[in-house]
């Protein structure tokens, strides 16, 4: 059970019943103190770190004499009481039997669980106020220690979560190193207390008795979250009110980097993975298992249900530190405590995303390191590249042999027996020269190739091939392509100068001035390619985008390896039946351009042909935050080659193709998105004499189903019903020309309400982002 | 028809007939150019501006040949269209009769109507491109010609609004100095055409014929705005609609200060007020209003429908333009062409805002030139306040009438018959105390007074005025009433200490000091304090804002007199039934405090008691931008005399009573809210022993109603239904510690759908703003 993993790291969690037993225990002078002997066993065991409670019972005694009222309680009592708290507030201080550790070496590596009855999002103003000077007492006094890692207590009242966030937003501020965790049940966590693995994993009722209000003379006997409502939510809408509560926590606190999450995987735990992928997106730190959550296999061992299995193999993209509880009280039959740990690790060996890191010649094996890590796209147009840059593209053995095949079997197909002109437009240090050459000789055509580069440097690498390798075979022709004059017009046209989102490189500008020396029945390769847009979420390229150093730094598309991201949209028409696919193309580029108007120089005389725009409708089935776009291309090379980074279909075009990470545009705000709501991308390709550039822009909307008139007569009552609300399409004066009648354009006296009808209610948006290539424009 | 008043500015729109038959008259060579006659004669019928189409029909003409494909055109015809627009497109340039001006003198003082044919949101790529060239050719001429304001087409097609938005961006960014006015008729724009004042405010059909695609060979007729959906929206959409779209081109341009709203009133016109409050809260400019909207009264003048009339008086608060079109059309048979100016004239002068403005003694008087202006609120308790300051808030003649009369009744109600010891915490330069002896008088009671002051400056004063004024009968005390000794305790505390907010100059805790000489059955003066908060928008008090030069401009609540601003609360409990009215109060204060917690001194050992927070849930009834939050105060000085600045109240309360303008607590990113949506607003008053401070936050939420699963099956699909969304109460843990089941706690399998049930989901948030006091605070 040694640690010879790089994904999970595994710590059990000591009860306070533990550090009781070693406080008895006789051996425990050998170690200096219990909780040391506890640390000691703990690594002895295998386990890489340990978590473990911060406070004792005396402590949580002590706080509900003072803050807690008693039933029954007399005026007498409370003044004693509301005395010792004033006295308490004015100066927070620990008796030393109210904590479990004292000294350094007791913290070291270790996680802190803070005392977890403190009830932050309590309905009662005086228990919050209160639990939140103890908070701040408890991460002051474990701050004091060293302790770099706290959990905190789950937030358990939705009226008042933002009241938690403030308070830990309060604390991040005042306390400056340590990180919280916020521990949070997959489900809604009033489910949480039913199969507690520890005492201390129990929140127990000490809070619900009542509390003392100091300010009046009139004690309140307070029930907290006294709401009378009833709770009426299905599974997925536990899940998403869970995931609510941490998305109100984490903007609260303005996704602080110190703030993470400990995902509770109590049960009941969900039966289907789907919804649990936005935890994809969130920046988890721990997860929380206990004993109790496995099951016993057909011989006894403890395993995990299925979804929960994919679940944990899933979360491996997190480096999680998995908290097992628990462990060591004999919830199974066989194996041990040994055996959860064990099970863990066979989780981390089969998870997807670790056996994909460590399989040469996946991109996964080839991007380590580069996960979510943001680059700027190259602009060799305007850059000459560097050798270096060159040579790692050159590693793709993927792209050149598509590229090979597809120059190949343009070769055989192309028709007459004479000899064939090739050209490889934009040769960088010539693997397409060399890869050209082999399609010639597999098809044996006679066949001649120019190679055209206009970095100067490249140019000398060329040279130098040709002459120890290539020959007469090959022509070389120094200058850009947009200008260049080339000795012949050329039958097959090769490039590579497609970027992550096709167009991105100025494929199609390069292209245009490049067609002048092809052929009016050439072939170019590519011969088309386009761009593909998916909205995503991720906490943490939205912090790298932000975090960046220029003011640009959310307005400029980033080269990206996604890893901790969700993509938010699903397949389905959504309630207005307008949305596509989860990923959806934006626009495409072919070559050559059919009937194009050109001046004398065969050049187009504006680049208008090349703008370009989309607005893509995206469902969106469970709740999540936007935080930017993912961009993707798909090329034609020839005939049904290609190449593809698109999510779902690259597998089938170019697997492991590895020299392109998507495109990554960020927005500057967060835009929440509800559960069943509808995106409105809009982005366009926008271009002047001098460069090219996007702007991007999203809105949303929420469809909801019309209540007919005549049944519920809520849309005649404006303040219990929904009156109806903004269409999304307003027409055109211009379409409506030939309907005759006002009634009938504007719907005057004839609402259309079918049954099974909707209504769409534009709910949110976006800025637009990198107007007039303000930020990130790509030079011409 | 002189300009008389400083509210409107009234204008003459020309027509390109206009233009054409004074080309035709026999005196124009006296004016020099047609345009020149124009103008000078509409100076002469006391217009005090004019606004004129930039463009003629040859332009339409020449643009149309070029960029759209005529109907049965053939492959030749096609691409010799092209050509010329791709000459066109590559150096934009007018031909001197495509204009209506060619000279500064012409342009002096005019606003010009861009040409209203540019589809800028046309359904077609090319038509949107082109018409953006279009569309920066002619601002660049304008701009040329030195217009200061253009007027654009009003954007017609909500599918393609943010391309029309985008465009606008642009040319903002693009035409530096030129201000930026969208005209938007108050009801969906479809409508429009039915009434056109003049041919140019008509949009004519020319686009509709289909364009040419030049990038392929097949010409695509292109249908504009080709949605095949019918528009089934009701009036009150309609106007959401037209809102709705501008909201989108303010938001994407930045809420650029040179972008505004031409408001234009062609029929049909809404019935009801309310829904038209929305545009107190925006950039409005101009208000188009053509004749024709005018309805001829009982003798034939033109007069507006009555919602008219009440709307165009309320936009005085714009200081608009009043652009008049088709006044010499002779729609009406009465009053000839000046009868629709002095009918404006009319509104203006009987505008309900003018007329406060203009009657001395009231607050709209008293607060000219400081309207939707931000003030930083006064730290008296830090800041000793300058004798001028004093001055200011003494001219407030009622809440002096009111304190005295506080005083007045609580000294007669005060029981026995000895003398009254009176103690003035905050004396200031000694208004109260003034006050105070002449309700001493009034009331034949004994009584000595103490004046409290710890400003050394304001000391100097109350000495004179002891010497000069009141000698024996009032007794001096220098100090903080926090820290200071009074030699007897009093038996009526007496302050003026309250802030917009209420508590926020520190009431609460400088009486807390003051409380140590207050007898136990003493009275307070004020005896109780609340602070209410109802959520606002305004586009210039969020561009102000954000214009404060540091960094916590958008942290600071600030000191402001409302004008452009929209309440967007309604009353109602909205679908959730939790709502309350449309300005809420957060939390109360009260003096004495009863049965405190306090040391030796009699001072409490904390701060605790003066924390507050308060959740509010406010329905919001028509759709509309958070821009931040209105606070009021309103205090119960004795019995029934009270202040209050509560919109609702203060008429009653305390009328033109001048000392405070409200407190507007701004948000950092504008927030949208559908109609008949829900504000959750959390705010916090905080405390730690140096300092007092505000945060505040909120969140959005929709309600739908539950379609019952047995209906419509739609909770069983994910794709076409609404699946079961997130409650919004989440419930504690410790509230279910009694409810056995499992099933029964999580709703499983016992969906409580009943009939005329909803769930709310959650749908927006803002930041937490001014985190632990990060940017305001309050010194203690």
């Amino acid at each position: 059970m040694a640690s010879w993993s790089s994904s999970a790291t595994i710590a059990n969690l000591l009860t306070l019943e533990d550090i009781s037993n070693a406080s008895a225990s006789d051996d425990r002078a050998a170690y200096g103190t219990p909780v040391l002997k506890l640390l000691a066993e703990a690594r002895s065991k295998g386990y890489d770190a340990t978590a473990l409670p911060l406070t004792t019972e005396k402590w949580k005694t002590r706080w509900a004499d003072m803050c807690l009222l008693p039933s029954g309680s007399d005026r007498e009592m409370e003044i004693a009481a509301e005395q010792k708290a004033e006295e308490w507030r004015s100066r927070p201080c620990f008796l030393k039997d109210e904590v479990t550790i004292t000294r350094l070496d007791e913290a070291e590596g270790v996680t802190v669980m803070v005392s977890d009855w403190l009830e932050l999002d309590a309905t009662d103003d005086w228990v919050r106020h209160d639990a939140e000077i103890a908070l701040q007492q408890e991460l002051s006094y474990a701050s004091y220690l060293n302790v770099q890692s706290a959990i905190l207590p789950a937030p358990r009242n939705r009226d008042h979560v933002a009241s938690y966030a403030r308070i830990v937003n309060q604390c991040l501020k005042n306390t400056p190193f340590i990180h919280l965790s916020i521990r949070l049940p997959v489900y809604n966590p009033s489910v949480l207390q039913t199969s507690p693995p520890s005492s201390l994993l129990t929140s127990e009722s000490i809070a619900s008795a009542g509390s003392l209000s100091p300010s009046g003379s009139t004690p309140r006997l307070v029930i907290s979250g006294s709401s009378s409502e009833k709770l009426s939510a299905a599974p997925e809408s536990e899940l998403n009110a869970t995931w609510e509560m941490w998305d109100l926590i984490r903007s609260m606190c303005d996704y602080n980097t110190r703030l993470t999450l400990t995902l509770d995987l109590s049960p009941p735990l969900p039966t289907k993975i789907g919804v649990l992928s936005k935890w994809a997106a969130e920046s988890v730190r721990n997860i929380l298992l206990p004993a109790s959550t496995f099951i016993a296999n057909g011989k006894g061992y403890p395993v995990l249900p299925k979804t929960t299995q994919s679940f944990i193999r899933q979360c491996m993209i997190h480096y999680p530190t998995v908290i097992l509880a628990g462990a060591n009280a004999g919830y199974h039959s066989r194996g041990g405590e040994s055996a959860y740990a064990q099970y863990v690790r066979h989780l981390e060996k089969t998870s997807p995303a670790v056996q994909a890191a460590e399989r040469a010649g996946t991109v996964e094996n080839f991007a380590q390191g580069y996960q979510d890590y943001l680059q700027a796209p190259l602009q060799p147009l305007m850059d000459n590249l560097q050798s270096v840059t060159y040579h790692t593209f050159e590693q793709d053995p993927v792209k050149y042999r598509q590229y090979e095949e597809a120059m190949y079997r343009a070769l055989l197909e192309w028709p007459g027996e004479g000899r064939i002109v090739a050209c490889i437009a934009g040769a960088g240090r010539g693997p397409l020269v060399a890869r050209c050459l082999t399609a010639i000789e597999r098809s044996r055509r006679e066949a001649l190739i120019y190679a055209v580069e206009k970095n100067p440097n490249a140019f000398v690498t060329l040279q130098e091939r040709k002459e120890r390798e290539w020959g007469d075979k090959v022509q070389l022709l120094f200058g850009d392509m947009r200008f260049i004059d080339v000795p012949e017009k050329a039958d097959i046209l090769v490039s590579e100068l497609l970027g992550s989102f096709g167009d991105n490189e100025l494929s199609p500008e390069c292209l245009d001035g490049a067609m002048r020396f092809l052929k009016p029945d050439g072939i170019s390769i590519p011969s088309s390619y386009t761009a593909h847009l998916a909205p995503l979420s991720s906490s943490k390229l939205f912090n790298e985008a932000r975090a960046a150093k220029d003011f640009k730094s959310l307005e400029t598309p980033y080269v990206v390896m996604f890893k901790a991201v969700n993509i938010l949209s699903g397949d389905g028409g959504g309630l207005s039946g307008k949305c596509g696919p989860q990923i959806q193309e934006c626009w495409e580029f072919e070559h050559p351009r059919r009937d194009p108007v050109l001046d004398a120089r065969g050049l187009p005389k504006t680049n208008s042909h090349n703008a370009r725009s989309a607005k893509l409708h995206f469902y969106i089935p469970h709740a999540g935050v936007l935080h930017g776009l993912a961009g993707y291309f798909e090329a034609v090379l020839y005939g049904n080659i290609g190449l593809s980074i698109h999510p779902h279909r690259k597998d089938q075009i170019s697997k492991d193709m590895l020299s392109w990470f998507p495109l990554f545009f960020p927005f500057r705000e967060p835009l929440y998105l509800p559960s069943n709501s509808e995106l409105q991308v809009s982005i366009w390709r926008l271009t002047n004499e001098r460069q090219v550039w996007y702007e991007w822009h999203a809105e949303s909307f929420l469809s909801s189903p019309v209540v007919a008139q005549s049944d519920s007569g809520l849309r005649s009552s404006s303040l219990s019903g929904i009156p109806p609300s903004p269409s999304t399409t307003v027409h055109s004066p211009l379409i409506d020309a030939d309907d005759p009648t006002f009634a009938q354009r504007t719907g005057y006296g004839t609402p259309d309400a079918s049954p099974g009808s909707y209504e769409t209610v534009k709910i949110g948006q976006t800025s637009l982002h990198n107007p007039g290539g303000r930020s990130s424009w790509i030079g011409l």
